[in-house]
């Protein structure tokens, strides 16, 4: 039996689904956290982190670029201005490997894409960030010959799954998106009348966090890439 | 007589070919300069900006966050690493300046998109930078339904051309690019079999200088925006 009939074109996320991502930001937030405590004792770093953070999605967008530029002004508010030249020099380098990281991906990911591409399902690489770097991770994973479009968005909502099918002239009940955030692949997917297929990843950003939907014929849960082609084939 | 027989789409850039760019980041540096010159005497700072932001390009791309991290980068380094915290803290707000700034248009934009999209062409907003900034002017700009694409790429080099045509199902002689940058806008899309206009403006960030190619059937220079739809037309 077949759960999700009458999918043909599936929708796969990249930060957290396909490769790892919020670990590099975990990691450099730590560092944040070490250059920080020369300075001030900030036991809420991680929030004050966040609140600037939400401050700037409005300008900045997501990406790594946007969060250096916040893990920079969190550090000067949280110090008082104390953090020196050279400090800040550090978090832009925090930001640099950031970007020169080698991407790594998950668990079981490879076997599915190829799996799903081979059985003939048009897939559609469908990741929020900056344009550069996530053209550069998807470039680096090796897998984009996998798939059918690559689509890199400012923001993953409703309009913007819209936008996409309207675009690839595809129907959302034909559709299929499968990633690690509710709010960005799983409820603006169920919302539009296609499926959605929820791969939990053991970090998530504060900011991605949302109810999980009731379970239903158009919404599964699975627990690695690797179970996907099995709801599919 | 029309110049450029059998051209249905037209490609446009944004930045300072339908509304003003780059006067924004030219305020910026004299705005850095005056921060700098607190600290030291750096009469080749536009150089040393040019040469961090070059470095930094094949990791951040286009864009202003980039720059403003190139900014912060550049100030570190001229002032041997005595700018302060709260002095990074105003780079960051001409950054966030520059993203909030209203679009201005250039003289004569509207009315020859009006003119050219009210006459059956196909118009492709093609520019590049960072996906939220672009689309966000792109709406600001007031003009984005007058265009049947909006396309943000992180380069305009022959294989984005090549990339953006292909998946619009547009022959290259089919197609026309009109932008202020013979390095992104008229000599890759020439290169490519397609055709171009250049309107110069009058500033252009040192990066995006290049040779002007020979007068020929597919090139065509103009002063204004103004000319383009009597070339077409």
């Amino acid at each position: 039996m077949c759960a999700f009939d009458g999918v043909h074109v599936v929708g796969i996320d990249g930060d957290d689904t396909l490769w790892h991502n919020e670990e590099r930001y975990e990691n450099a937030q730590q560092r944040l956290a070490e250059i920080v405590a020369r300075h001030a004792e900030v036991p809420d770093l991680d929030d004050r982190l966040l609140a600037v953070e939400r401050r700037n999605l409005g300008l900045f967008g997501y990406g790594v670029k946007g969060f250096t530029l916040s893990m920079i002004e969190t550090a000067v508010e949280v110090t008082g201005g104390e953090i020196s030249g050279p400090e800040v020099q550090e978090l832009i380098e925090l930001g640099r490997r950031m970007l020169e990281m080698p991407v790594l991906l998950l668990d079981g990911a490879e076997e599915a894409v190829d799996r799903l591409a081979r059985a003939g399902l048009r897939l559609v690489l469908l990741t929020k960030g900056d344009l550069f770097d996530q053209e550069t991770r998807v470039a680096r994973a090796g897998i984009a010959h996998r798939f059918w479009q690559v689509e890199v968005v400012s923001e993953k909502d409703e309009a913007t799954y819209r936008r996409v099918l309207g675009r690839l002239d595809v129907d959302p009940r034909e559709f299929l998106m499968v990633g690690n955030s509710l709010r960005s692949d799983v409820l603006p997917a169920l919302a539009i009348g296609a499926a959605a297929v929820w791969v939990p990843y053991p970090l998530l950003w504060s900011h991605e966090q949302a109810e999980r939907p009731a379970a239903g014929d158009r919404f599964r849960e699975i627990a690695s890439l690797r179970e996907l082609p099995d709801l599919l084939l």
